[in-house]
């Protein structure tokens, strides 16, 4: 036995992409947010109250590419990019399938997500404006943590507000976010008024990410060197995250490997945007991809895909954010408290939303103790424990490798692993105990 | 800005090494083990109820070179090996020295350290002679996580007795371990005659990696499909770890890299012997290295080559291994609970200590209050939370660039990261809150 050349396809750092790709290019009738207060397509100035001009710009624009600024390229080596695609043997032999498995691997971040490509942009535009402070939200931490890291590399201040209930049942997030040096409180914190009015109404609240959007904006809104940095749903962020698709697209021509499926997981729709539009925009274009399919996989708690309603709705649940054109389950649609932290969100990225509902993509769901069940299997094949989320791309890559055997046919499933599980280990305990909770909406 | 050339070497799964260096070659006149019983050297039948054959073969071996079986080198893949090596250009700006430090990744590994490399050869050579079910201890718990990821490769049981302090303290072991696959018992416990007797002594005991050996050892003793696994001390496991040190001389040469220092933490030594062994063996025959100087770092917790005296001891506190030629703090010695606890060993490896005693290298202790401060600093500059044990490292390859800052010399230190430190965060907290108690033997 040697090594097979499509084991492992790595790139070297001259390879990282030189631009983003930006769906909204290719998206003519793509609905823009609104201002709640009066109807009307939101304007610039509506944004500037927390956010930095750049990233405004790039939020509207409908350019195909955006250059990737050589200090943010630079930096991406510190997210250890590129990222390695990786051909799943061992998974591919106990499942006896015939279709081939290959993964992206986002976790070989020292954020252990593919958060960073974004947190990298974002910070370097703020601090090309002037801003000294960042603040954001956090669910599950891995956001946050990546924001934190990242600021040190801009010499910027970050502020991160986790959702209590979080914010207590994961204080390694905690630790981690302020080893890299930034600040992060407990949301509804005593910071800002939005938080201290909730904390003397319900003291006892176990908060929500509305209410921690809500501080982190009235945080930014008050300084103009303090802007506001989101981690998924805009369609910025979805550009940014386009280095993931981009890689692998090259290392798929290095391997000569023709995807039948792409599959990654969908909360927010960041992952998903960063692993398939690039290779949306070569199918709209007819270039490639013409008989590839791709796939959304989301939670059975948060199903906004496959379940949702595509209408205008608030990104928050105080309704303090413009209104965008998404599928939604309702802003006060509260998901339960499944692991996958990151999947939690009762919308779907606008640009996601729009190709779905053009039929571009398919999605399906996954009840969380399917999806450690398929952690489980890859931790025992192939070495590596995924995120919670990410156990929903490989589940759903896992479901077509096996319809495939059933069809003895050959197809190539190439799967986003956005993340690992390290800090996310209780979700496995509970599994391997048989304490996991169902996460169905319906069960 | 372009990222230069040497911010990080990245070499191709075929560069992995075709075999091991095995220092044992280059020092003719090693002390042997010696059977506790006679006094005389042990002979390979000594170890036969616990190791198969080929391990044992390449315990005594003083060949030059051991080749590296295909079906080892392959898996290494799953390691993410190669693994780069980096500069740490924004360390080095942060420290304002004139020296440059090189760093090799071994947290690159989904085990989040170096322990694998030997663990992979040992899961082998094992599966090889037909044993079916590795036994090990575990203390901080890297190792126990290692065996039991690797052990899948070869379709092997492991089973993991983890020092009771341990096993209570860090729960993500024990949950990453099951993850794996592999049974891990607190020990002592119920499963082994020594376990039972200790408990039946002393029920509140917290354990000792003594008494995890010793059940280890039982369970191994007591089935000749079951065998014993190390990770750290013997001559097989430095020569395993070899692969480090072979990767990071061709990156050196890629990178027209002369390194003035190599630094490694110590604790069994397998990190520090992976690291520099090859290197040592160039400069043995005056090949290269002429002037390079090789930094080993320990706990003060635990200083065996700073302060502990060459001479034959047991490697295990109950005293029932063969009798090892090392530097020793005696096989009684308990060091302080301190977070890196892959560095808590009365001994060092016979290998290292000869090299040590020798002059070939060179050693400093550090409290682990020093080494957390330096690991702060290494995840604001460079994004990284090195684990515990290689934030020793870390330290040692700072003080020696801040002393090339005070004479203004151009110095280049390469050190070896061995591992993450995102299972290890409660040190960093404890560091933060200002909580972590000094770990100093004299203080």
């Amino acid at each position: 036995m040697t090594i097979p050349k499509d084991a492992r396809i790595n790139l070297s750092p001259e390879d990282i992409p030189k631009r983003w790709y930006n769906l909204a290019s290719d998206i003519p009738d793509l609905k823009p947010p609104l201002n709640p207060g009066t109807g009307q397509p939101a304007k610039p100035e509506d944004f500037e109250a927390i956010f930095c001009k750049e990233i405004i710009r790039q939020e509207g624009t409908t350019e195909r590419y955006v250059d990737i600024p050589e200090e943010v390229r630079d930096n991406l080596i510190y997210l250890n990019r590129p990222a390695p695609l990786q051909r799943a043997y061992r998974l591919e032999k106990y499942l006896k399938t015939p279709a081939k498995i290959y993964f992206k691997r986002e976790d070989m971040s020292p954020l252990g997500s593919h958060k960073g490509n974004t947190a990298l942009a974002q910070a370097y535009y703020n601090a090309e404006a002037g801003v000294h402070t960042l603040t954001t939200e956090t669910g599950a931490g891995q956001w946050g943590t990546a924001l934190a890291m990242v600021s040190n590399l801009y010499d910027l201040d970050t502020t991160v507000f986790m959702v209590r209930g979080s914010f207590e049942a994961k204080p390694l997030r905690k630790t981690i976010i302020n080893t890299y040096g930034a600040k992060i409180y407990s949301s509804p914190s005593e910071y800002t008024e939005f938080g201290r009015k909730i904390l003397k109404e319900h003291p006892e609240t176990s908060g929500s990410l509305g209410i921690a959007i809500s501080e982190a904006c009235e945080m930014a809104a008050k300084d103009e060197h303090i802007c506001y940095s989101l981690g998924s749903v805009l369609n910025h962020v979805m550009l940014h995250q386009t280095v993931i698709g981009q890689e692998t697209m090259q290392q798929m021509e290095i391997g000569e490997i023709e995807p039948d499926y792409v599959v990654a997981c969908t909360g927010g729709g960041s992952n998903f945007a960063g692993m398939t539009f690039p290779m949306l925009g070569q199918k709209i274009h007819g270039k490639k991809f013409k008989d590839t399919q791709f796939v959304a996989v989301e939670p059975k708690a948060a199903p906004s895909l496959t379940e949702g309603e595509f209408k205008y709705d608030f990104g928050d649940t105080a309704g303090f954010t413009p209104l965008l054109m998404m599928y939604t389950l309702g802003s006060n649609f509260i998901p339960s408290a499944i692991h996958a932290g990151g999947l939690r969100y009762h919308g779907m990225s606008p640009l996601v939303s729009a190709a779905y509902d053009t039929g571009m993509i398919s999605a399906r769901s996954y009840d969380q103790t399917q999806t450690f069940e398929a952690g489980l299997l890859m931790a025992r094949t192939e070495g590596i424990i995924p995120a919670p989320e990410s156990c929903h791309a490989l589940k759903g890559a896992i479901d077509l490798a096996l319809d495939a055997k059933a069809k003895n046919e050959e197809k190539t499933i190439v799967f986003c692993l956005s993340g690992h599980g390290l800090l996310d280990l209780y979700g496995y305990e509970q599994y391997m105990d048989g304490t996991l909770q169902s996460s169905d909406i319906h069960s």
